[in-house]
């Protein structure tokens, strides 16, 4: 029914509001960026396959400045606007020998949004606008299909009313089957004309008494009522929810595409699909898709028919899908991606009517990816650019079927949603008790520990646990820490999962839960689901090793792992890990059978008995050691002594002052009294207002020296034994919390005589280093002194974003992080203080600011200075990118977060050395 | 008895180690600075004094240098140091045509110590050097007086011993006692040349029996042991307390200087003394000091005899009198300052043996400077910087009389010493409770709150005691904290005070004491005292004000005052504030009348609930605000809203959790429990891990925007009100805790609207400014944006200080920061950590390298930007400086340091005036 005769490609002169699909990419001179940001993505794939050649249906693009303007003028369109669209219409109208609203020669029109980044099903579309009494009859005599023309009619008044006059869409299936009834049909399709013509007149007589005024016949009001609507469409709350979901920001706004409508639904020889170029789940090079014969595009997704596999159309229709396929495949050499296409056929001739970039699990970004560069639609370094490093995590953990989420939510299975501490899908049974965790897994069982919080004393239920949920804690929490290092999942600080620890129930969703209820947690995104949910076990295809080779072999930034064991220490080097970035000690002080030692070690009253406990605590350290050296053999492994303040290893006080309290009101008195007294008074003296900010870090090791004495006697007693065994081992000793040089001095001063000691005794020399974290602003803002006793410095970007905001992290994330991150009120709008969690996304401007002080200053002084990242930034993309850019050595994230690392830093090289052409 | 012939002044042409007070000036050009590094305070003024001509008595230094080496060494003297002093020895010995060591002309030495900083009394001295038994004899044969030889033999082995061999004092005053029994005299003065004979007899025996060699015979041994014993005593315990307290560098070392004796003690035309050029006390000038005839200098500060006022020599010695003045005035001319001085008269002629800068109470600090101007020996600059600005605290707050405090010490009167956490000097009665110190004070009594800590709910007993002591917390508790805002005594954190609040008592210096019972505090030095102590009142002079209207003329740094109410607010405004640059308003809501409100306020459920609240607290802000804005009519108000976390305004959640346990445990029910579980409730969800980096300052005013709100518009109503009345208002809003431009911006638009909103009701315009503090490192870092919203920053060096370093200052000056400042042990030895207390003295390296870039990025955006400092060092004098250097607008501190800023302010102009020369 429609012609593709072209209008002329003229060159805007002026600064349009409006451009015709074929006349965009010339006027934009294809600045593909401008493009995508002004026509949005929809507008920019239909003005490049126009000016292509595609066969793609004529029509135009209004500028998502439009849409900022509509906001900005208090939702009203722009001036001039409708002018513009009026004269671009003309040309389409004269194109196509139809016009909007003639009664003979009736041009319909789809409008739809388009923002620059694709927000999926989250905003409006109008199809077979120019519809009204008249002009129903013009397209029944044009298409001679009454049926149809009837049929396109009251599709096009319930989707109008709905999306435009904001009638909702369940009423009009109401009156469908109100009307079904009353002539005894049950299916759709049984509606003849005459019926159909029927059901238009309830439409508009319902119409009328929900808006109280009649349906527009006006199609030009017709047009203004879609622009608009579709505006507005930006912001409801499922489109905002979507945007803050995927980071994308408030100001975008939509463009607006009116379209001429080709339709799929006029006979049999029609058509309407969807399709990929390549498996989207998979990524193997197959076209993939579905399609309905005589539909419209809504049918295939409404689900009222089942669609047939666009395999079928090779038989069905084969020329059309020789054309298809030669056209896809253009597609996706043009555009050197894999496409989703929407396409119809109208009476046998195709028409595109979207082409994207195709949305794709992990796998099949790496298989998409690494076979487009093997068949050389891409390079190399593109093939890179094609995988989202953050979607390598999927590949890498067991992760939820996300359908059999989406069932479990409407069915109400979700219970609450939390912090995603740890990542990954863990189903078990609800137990509220350490112990008893332990107990049962012993006995096979899968089991889910459930805690108000955790601490040292519960490890032992933890390890055994597929996960842990708490009610309390942020994201640094003793449960969310110890979850991450193990891989295990953990869902923090979920308030809304009410736990009574004494009655063993919780309470969430309006529902009561009790101990051995089966849960399934998802650490990835925080939320919790009654019953089990289906998991999907990663593969790791070779495309994926081929890939991260390819990363490997041109970034510049080394890659390690933060790792505390020799069990992660392998994965992380499985993983292609170049060292042990940090290798905490605190973690190895927590385990069952040492916490009573490093107890007693701090409550010791003398230093000899301190010294006692601590020679105990030495030939542990030692093998702890000894494995990690050997699973790293010829590879660095930083080694930070222990940080955290002594109270972290002791009871709680609160919990302390609560039964000292009640044994004394209970009359109680003697032995445990006495040792709870004790121990309060020892646990008051080590309580600090501001933990944070204690007596931690390098500050306990020059205080109490015998520390940190015992773990570098342990750590090269453990690296002398092993090169005694002809295992290469490079142990880097850190300091952490330094924030004056002279605590560095002192400290290694000490500490490498006790190294040069041991060497001494056994005649053995190690190859060592001595350095730092910086992790405190004043250290970062005297580099130039740290670095004089420092071989290499590791920022803890976690203390030091802490500190450069002045956020604790544990209280902020709870209290008010979250109110900034969504906004907060201002003269009755939102308006948000951060963009990012900067926590989870290095702060360049200033806490990046302070890293670059830090850089040059340290260079400055020792040019040989390594330089790294260990904080959980190590583990982000874009702050591998700022790593890159400030010329650090490594970063160094959790084992699972290495090949993610590897990936980003490949591209932040591939970024760069763009950049720099 | 010495002539004073000078030996040749060549200059020495290699690198001596021991110099000629002769040669030395002329050795080092003059160059003071170097002089007194190296040669000592005294070696410097008794070489200048000898190259001006000045009659002092031949003697050479050995350098500081070599105190050093001595140490470095292992306690050895340098090589060819005493070559040196042997060659350097003949020259004197030339010169006077003695020689040491020689039978019939003896030559006698002084061997004393001269460090850069005069530590008087802490290190030691050897007088009468070179007798033994045989010169002894040459000696009173010299001198035709057996007698003195062998009472100077006498002195001399008793000096030797204790000082060199290490042989106590008292040992000797019992050898003396026995013998004068066994003669039967009472008197020292009654013993003949015999008797001392004879006591010398004695005393050598007695040396030999303890150390069991013969006292030396030989002079060079003894000069040796002399010298050596002097560089020992850089190191004795008294010495390094010494050095601590006064922040005395430990490296210096000290010079020794070897001195020709003059004899005091040789009849009744001798003399010795000391003399002020003014009176120390009041600075008046006149010859000031006390002289004894026929003694020796020890006898003066011994206290045997009573010494004569310095004005009867004009009657007794008039020609030396003469003599003394016109060499005294002289020196101070030279000096330009108020000179201490040693002499001795020797039959009848003068030697001066020391001059040095008189130490004088601020009072005469003052009155000196000023008066010294106006005689026209120094200029106004050169008085302005004769003043220590600290000491001005004497002239502001009744001190203790330092004299009664030495006795009090010897009487075991000193019970503890904490904190010296709020200035000022109290006595009263201990009360324990403050609703009693409230009753007594009501009565009439003078009491002194003892607290294991402070909270709200203790203002009504703060307010009317004397003064506060606490067990706990540091110089930011909530004791030390109101204490300085009231200008009241605070001994806080005084760990060594055993305080049983349920008995009443307190346990210290293993005494107990009990409630009444009179202490008296030094809120300046942390010193708690049994009993009363004599105070001083302050008087002020007109010279004091004199200085500072000079100080006005020349500083560039304005000064205004931190004060919370208008009482502090005039008080600032006669001490020379030009504004208030911090009115807290927390402050404000913990008197007793408003806590409640406070509460009901933050325990509201719902918005309404809160509004209703804070409805309440509106009028009393208006008043509070009202009263400050009068106070300071004319000048600019910095107000920062509402800053600490909310819990500080409830209960402590340790108290609750405790009250609740004890009451469930008693199995106690119904409405006791019932509330104190609901605040136990609010109070954990307020309960913070890090509250210093949590919820409060600006992020409190974004999350409950209607706190603020009520704020602003008390202000502006009082402005509006004062207006109308025709006084001139500036209030200057200021938002504290900005870490992001998005939190200022959002802040200033919600409550400029607020403003501009009750200005239109009224009718009347303000001027007004908004402003933030810059205290935490992220906004400094990004001062360029934040300046965009801001027309003022403000300093808050106390929480910049606090996360630059990342010390919570509440444990760390408990914790660890006193250990960083003692020093920490390092293979053995002490190493400091910091020098300076950073939350005292400004560290310029960090904190003062954010600040520097703060003000270039915020002058950048906004050239007219005022800049402040609001933190404690903003009454700092060396802060100060820093505030000058950088460029800042204006330092504000408490009212009474508003004297000691302006001075302060000026010396820094003075300073930089010089540097740029």
């Amino acid at each position: 029914m429609v012609s593709t005769k072209r209008s002329d490609q003229k060159a805007p002169t002026d600064l349009s509001q409006v451009y015709l699909f074929a006349e965009a990419h010339k006027a934009f001179a294809g600045d593909r960026a401008q493009m995508r940001e002004r026509l949005g993505g929809k507008g920019t794939g239909l003005s490049e396959m126009t000016s292509a050649g595609v066969s793609v249906p004529p029509g135009m693009t209004i500028l998502t400045d439009c849409c900022r303007q509509y906001y900005e003028n208090g939702e009203k369109v722009p001036a001039g606007l409708y002018n513009e669209v009026w004269t671009k219409l003309k040309v389409i109208e004269s194109d196509l020998d139809r016009k909007l609203g003639d009664v003979d020669k009736p041009l319909l029109l789809s409008v739809r949004s388009g923002a620059k980044f694709s927000m999926p099903g989250m905003m409006d579309t109008i199809l077979n606008l120019g519809l009204n009494d008249k002009t129903v009859d013009g397209l029944a005599k044009a298409t001679a299909n009454p049926r149809f023309a009837w049929d396109s009619y009251r599709r096009f008044i319930q989707m109008y009313s709905n999306v435009v006059l904001d009638v909702s869409k369940d009423n009009f299936e109401r009156v469908i089957d109100t009307f079904k009834g009353e002539i005894k049909v049950k299916e759709d399709v049984q509606m003849t004309a005459e019926h159909l013509q029927e059901l238009v007149k309830r439409f508009k007589k319902f119409v009328k008494e929900k808006v109280n005024r009649e349906f527009p016949q006006d199609t030009s009001e017709q047009l203004k009522g879609a622009v608009e609507a579709v505006f507005r469409s930006w912001n409801t709350p499922r489109a905002i929810y979507y945007r803050n979901l995927n980071k994308i920001d408030h100001n975008l706004g939509t463009a607006v595409n009116i379209q001429a409508m080709v339709f799929g639904n006029m006979d049999n020889t029609s058509a309407t699909g969807v399709c990929f170029t390549r498996n989207p789940a998979t990524g193997e090079k197959m076209l993939y898709g579905e399609y309905l014969v005589n539909a419209q595009g809504e049918d295939v997704v409404a689900g009222v028919r089942t669609p047939k596999k666009i395999s079928e159309m090779a038989q069905e229709m084969p020329k059309v899908y020789e054309e298809l396929l030669a056209t896809t495949t253009r597609l996706e050499t043009h555009y050197r991606d894999i496409q989703d296409c929407e396409f119809t056929v109208e009476r046998g001739k195709l028409y595109m009517l979207q082409t994207r970039t195709g949305k794709r699990t992990a796998a099949a970004a790496v298989k998409g990816a690494v076979e487009m560069a093997n068949e050389g639609i891409i390079s190399r370094p593109e093939a890179l650019d094609r995988v989202e490093p953050i979607q390598l995590n999927q590949l890498l953990l067991p992760s939820f079927d996300a359908a059999d989420k989406v069932k479990a939510k409407e069915e109400g299975r979700l219970l609450a949603t939390g912090l995603n501490a740890s990542p990954g899908a863990a189903i078990g049974a609800m137990v509220f008790c350490p112990d008893e965790a332990e107990k049962l897994a012993a006995d096979g069982k899968k089991v889910i520990l459930i805690r108000i919080e955790t601490c040292p004393d519960d490890i032992h239920g933890i390890v055994p646990s597929q996960g842990v949920v708490t009610s309390r804690g942020g994201m640094t929490s003793h449960a969310a820490v110890v979850a991450r290092g193990m891989g295990k999942p953990c869902v923090a600080g979920c308030e809304a999962f009410k736990i009574d620890l004494e009655a063993e129930t919780v309470v969430a969703a309006g529902k009561t839960f009790k101990k051995g209820d089966v849960i399934s947690i998802d650490g990835s995104t925080g939320e919790i689901f009654a019953g089990a949910i289906n998991r999907l076990e990663p593969k790791l295809g070779s495309e994926f090793r081929t890939l991260l080779s390819w990363a490997d072999e041109v970034r510049r930034l080394g890659i390690r792992a933060n790792a505390d064991t020799p069990e992660d220490a392998k994965l992380a080097r499985d993983f292609g890990a170049q060292g042990i970035g940090l290798c905490r000690t605190e973690h190895m002080f927590m385990s069952q059978d040492r916490l009573p030692v490093v107890q007693a070690m701090i409550m010791s009253e003398t230093l000899e008995e301190r010294k006692q406990a601590l020679a105990k605590l030495l030939p542990m350290q030692r093998e702890d050691f000894k494995g990690i050296l050997k699973a790293m053999q010829g590879l660095p492994v930083t080694i930070r002594l222990l940080d955290p303040p002594l109270h972290e290893f002791l009871p709680k006080l609160e919990d302390l002052i609560e039964q000292v309290a009640t044994l004394k009101a209970k009359g109680q008195k003697g032995a445990e009294l006495t040792k709870a007294e004790m121990l309060l008074q020892t646990v008051r003296q080590l309580h600090e207002s501001n933990p944070m900010m204690g007596l931690r870090g390098c500050r306990l090791g020059l205080l109490f020296p015998e520390i940190s004495e015992m773990q570098v006697q342990a750590i090269f007693e453990a690296a002398i034994a092993l090169k005694k065994e002809g295992i290469t081992v490079l142990p880097e000793i850190m300091i952490p919390l330094i924030g004056h040089v002279n605590e560095l001095k002192v400290a290694r001063t000490q500490l490498e005589a006790v190294a040069k000691q041991v060497m001494e005794a056994e005649k053995v020399t190690v190859d060592y280093k001595f350095g730092t974290m910086i992790e405190i602003p004043r250290a970062a803002l005297t580099a130039d002194e740290v670095a004089e006793y420092a071989e290499f410095f590791s920022f803890g970007t976690n203390d030091l974003t802490q500190m450069t905001f002045g956020y604790s992290r544990d209280d902020a994330e709870g209290k008010f992080l979250q109110r900034y991150l969504d906004g907060v009120d201002c003269l009755g709008h939102k308006e948000k203080i951060l963009k990012q969690n900067p926590f989870e996304v290095l702060d360049r401007d200033g806490v990046g600011k302070l890293m670059k002080m830090a850089v040059e200053l340290g260079l400055k002084t020792r040019p040989d200075l390594k330089l790294g990242i260990c904080g959980e930034h190590g583990g982000e993309p874009s702050s591998i990118a700022f790593a890159h850019e400030i010329g650090l050595s490594y970063v160094s994230c959790s084992p699972y977060r290495v090949p993610l690392a590897r990936l980003a830093a490949a591209q932040a090289t591939v970024a760069s050395v763009e950049h720099d052409r």
